[in-house]
């Protein structure tokens, strides 16, 4: 099981999305951590965590000084749930087994590759998946 | 990241179809979970806690005594990923925010709503690839 640094990333980024088309009042121009953090019910470092790996893959673009705050940096019909999730999980959503083969086993030493091919096709199925959600259909649902 | 278990129960399950298919020697029929553990390099009491996931669902089926053990109860064909990874994985792979919703705020209010139906539909897509990969498969790829 991944962290809740999806779910943040997604919520954080449907609130920028508001803000990119206009349906937010001024006062919220550019965001600030805490705003979101608010809105997330979590804790502001947290946030300010999860928006420099948002920033690091060109999602979002950050506004220093004492009006700054965080903004996208694309239109929210090009940003998908891919590249949100890619930008914020880096392990595998599937664990391999962790210990070293027995070299004994012919079983146990093909097993690596065959569970490491089964784990990367399923990860494909969900990217896949990720792949066809775009950041304007979610917060078109809102 | 889901833990390990279904990496070691798709080992295990592997072993014991070869069994199935009597490409085993007698002396390791049915298996025991201290052999079982030697080919997947783990404690075998790791091991006994998996096999009764996997007997609870179906799968497998034990027989007590000196020269007890387990040996499967269906036909590797008719064995899917899905129903291995049903039978020891209860999380969700990909976690919802755990936070309470702020209730002032529109779009944490439904951010649940909408997160849940994200993570079904990705666990769908992940759980479509596991249905489609049969023991056999994996085993004839041994």
């Amino acid at each position: 099981m991944v962290n809740q640094q999806f779910a943040f990333a997604v919520h954080a980024l449907s609130l920028l999305a508001r803000q990119y088309n206009g349906e937010c009042t001024s006062e919220h121009m550019p965001m600030t951590s805490d705003f979101l953090a608010s809105s997330i019910n979590t804790n502001p470092v947290v946030v300010r965590r999860l928006l420099s790996k948002l920033s690091k893959s060109g999602l979002i673009e950050t506004q220093l000084g004492k009006k700054g705050g965080v903004k996208l940096k694309k239109n929210p019909k090009q940003i998908t749930l891919r590249e949100i999730f890619e930008s914020v999980q880096s392990k595998s959503l599937i664990s391999e087994n962790k210990n070293k083969e027995n070299k004994k086993c012919v079983i146990s030493c093909k097993m690596k590759g065959l569970m490491s091919d089964i784990i990367e096709k399923a990860e494909e199925a969900t990217l896949k998946y990720f792949d066809s959600v775009t950041l304007a259909e979610i917060n078109s649902k809102i």
